[in-house]
């Protein structure tokens, strides 16, 4: 039973790490099969990203290619790009005859030019290589790129007995089979079949009886995002891929489809937070540094925007309307945190697909909120200022500027994704560093420009 | 070949929207059947999503629970608790008996207790009673909470074919077959199979032959949002759960499991924007406001704190210092930035288990990184300030500043997240408005500080 613990308790532990290092040191190759064979390979690749170059080479040429295959497939983009220029096209071709075709096609797309036609020449097996050459050609944001030729297909002609002694050749080299695609003469996708049916059913029973007609399906050319909705919604765990003749094509998995949520989610996330390019924490300086320096050049500009704004106002630095300018940062951070707060629940909403409703109807809505917040702020800030500074008109004159930034704020903050993603612009970079900058000037041109008109100066 | 496009290319237009609302008030429900039969569950869940509540209900009693049991699981959280406030609990209890008990144990989860207790006693089948109630009993945030009593078991120490026999009457109730799980006499967990090892089998072998001991399972009682890491990293499309004795309690589906995701990748988000409690654009304003109200009360006093620090600065407003005043906002968006780059990266790290390596040297490599690019924006701020005010003096002062700002936000920003992640608070508080507002307070401090030393002032 101890074996069964091994996958949920894995640990990568320091100690784990310098054991295997020792081993590649002293070329023990014996000890580190014997220690490598009992973990899966998600967690090999977990001990590989840890290594060195040259270490985590060893431990892939030491490993079956069944084996290190599924390794290479979980390392790291940036240490499977390392690890595959260290090894021969011949050497990544037997990688690659293990992977099913959209591992195969991922991998070797990832190589340069020059590298994908040679390991393409090495592939042995000429069905797989056809298959792979074809997923090569569709781009890898639609269904075609993320698809994988492995599917269990049958005739809507066959009986049931006929077609578990066909399937068994079929389902032999499938994964994971969660449905039996059913096709007429002409390969035409004409419905779906579990093995489950299959089992239940009388072994005479003709396939085109129990077919399930009502099949979602995708096109091969829709986009990945697309895809993942249609999944999602309809909590599909495989769905078929077909080209404009409804010839089936290929199949998409549910785990695919995790981590293209998965990685959304990411550069979502770090597009809000003004990071760009997919980085990760372990990426180099240089690479960090691209990915965060434009945001903060934005927010840079930004702030000469609010210095010159400010600089504008210079003349109201007479008596007591010098607190003016203490209260900017505060300004500032509320016009910020109110459209980055507008901005996300939109850009989560069209996410989602639950923005509905006309722009105006949210922009009222946006507005009236806006106000009740500002309001509530607005009327602790008075109370502030009147007391500390004991100046009714300029405590009145803050307070009134705020709720006006915070509405404009808002409704900034809710009209930029909505427009963006009317003109097909991903909706997401406005939560970022955009809004808050632009909201930060804004902001405070209007703040001086309303509580001059207050105070009278 | 028609029919097949339906689920796809569905698509929610006020027109339908209409046509629905038009049979409900004509009460023609013949019509309204015609309709709706043709659309799938999860489509039926949209339209009533955008009926008011009376039109919803009579659509859920036209239909057969058959339908309307998986169209109440697709509604809005707050539709469906309105809806089954409308329903009896007769009614309900004929919805929980056509759903899998992870969804039914859900369903009931959500009313309130007096009817729970009601709903139960009318379910009419003994064993989904049991098994529900049973379910209910565990805890929302575990694998108990998320696992159905739905699958497929077998002994050891059948054959192959006395398995075939066997299992057809458990598949189907089980929506899904991902996996057989095999265990012995005392109902332990052994290992599993899949229904395409079964059908590649030979009749007369024994379950014993053909079972994969190295099987992942998870404890009943584990969070899951670890089910949801192990099933992602293990590419798992179903996981069974145990007790502590080994007994096999239930399964869960990736299906879950992508819900779970997607929730957590929802919360983060809103949690980087300042906003908590898992709104949507469409709740109301009360319900938003509560949301987002405490963090822009959070900016405020942060805000307020800015003012008091410029406060104390007041003394600085005396000849060219007085510009220091005017880059304030400046500062403060470059704190607040670079802050929420760092704890964002740091967050999303951990999130996805990838953050390695001692505290200490994250923070020299994130020193390094905010060091880099606090110099880059230093120059370029120093440069347009020599230009514009030809102050050399002050033009020093102010990008000196700004580096050490940036570098010490960014030390905060990295610091925090791991620091409330070793506590074992969740580190995504520290991505919103909280790492900014302190940032902002903190950097208007250093920065004053530091460039009245540089100007002697």
């Amino acid at each position: 039973m101890s074996e069964e613990n091994e996958n949920i308790q894995f640990q990568l532990t320091d100690e784990l790490i310098e054991r295997v290092e020792l081993f590649i040191e002293e070329e023990n190759d014996k000890e580190l099969h014997k220690l490598l064979d009992e973990f899966h390979y998600a967690d090999i690749a977990e001990i590989l990203d840890e290594l060195n170059l040259e270490q985590a080479v060893y431990v892939i040429k030491l490993l079956d290619s069944e084996r290190t295959s599924d390794i290479l497939m979980e390392l790291d983009e940036d240490n499977r790009e390392k690890v595959l220029k260290n090894l021969s096209a011949k050497e990544i071709a037997e990688e690659v005859e293990e992977l099913d075709t959209d591992d195969a096609a991922d991998i070797i797309s990832e190589l340069p030019e020059d590298r994908q036609q040679a390991v393409i020449a090495q592939i042995e097996d000429e069905e797989h290589k056809a298959e792979i050459t074809e997923l090569l050609a569709y781009d890898e944001d639609t269904a075609g790129g993320l698809m994988a030729k492995e599917l269990v297909k049958v005739y809507e002609t066959w009986t049931v007995a006929g077609c578990m002694r066909r399937i068994r050749g079929q389902a032999e080299e499938v994964t994971r089979v969660h449905s039996i695609y059913v096709v007429n003469k002409e390969e035409k996708l004409i419905g779906r079949l579990s093995l489950k049916d299959l089992i239940v059913a009388k072994s005479e029973q003709k396939i085109s009886d129990l077919v399930k007609v009502n099949v979602d399906y995708v096109n091969v050319h829709d986009d990945v995002e697309e895809v993942a909705k249609v999944m999602a919604k309809y909590d599909l765990e495989a769905i078929p891929v077909v080209d404009r003749n409804q010839i089936l094509l290929g199949r998409i998995t549910i785990d695919d489809i995790v981590d293209v949520l998965r990685e959304e989610a990411d550069k979502d996330y770090q597009m809000a937070a003004g990071i760009t390019g997919d980085v990760e924490a372990d990426d180099s300086i240089l690479e960090l540094t691209r990915a965060r320096l434009p945001w903060l050049f934005l927010g840079l500009v930004g702030g000469i925007g609010a210095f010159l704004i400010m600089e504008g106002f210079e003349g109201l630095f007479t008596g007591k309307a010098v607190i003016l300018f203490f209260f900017t940062p505060l300004i500032a951070a509320m016009a910020g945190n109110v459209g980055v707060q507008s901005s996300a629940i939109i850009v989560q909403g069209l996410a989602n697909d639950d923005v509905r409703g006309s722009v105006n109807s949210r922009l009222i809505k946006e507005m009236l909120l806006a106000a009740l917040n500002g309001i509530i702020l607005a009327i602790f800030l008075f109370l502030f200022i009147w007391a500390f500074e004991g100046e009714l008109n300029t405590a009145l004159a803050i307070s009134v500027s705020l709720v006006a930034v915070i509405i404009v704020a808002g409704l900034i903050g809710t009209f930029v994704p909505l427009f963006l993603n009317k003109r097909g612009i991903d909706p997401a970079i406005a939560t970022g560093p955009f809004i808050t900058t632009s909201n930060d000037i804004l902001g405070i041109l209007l703040y001086f420009w309303i509580a001059k008109m207050i105070l009278g100066i």
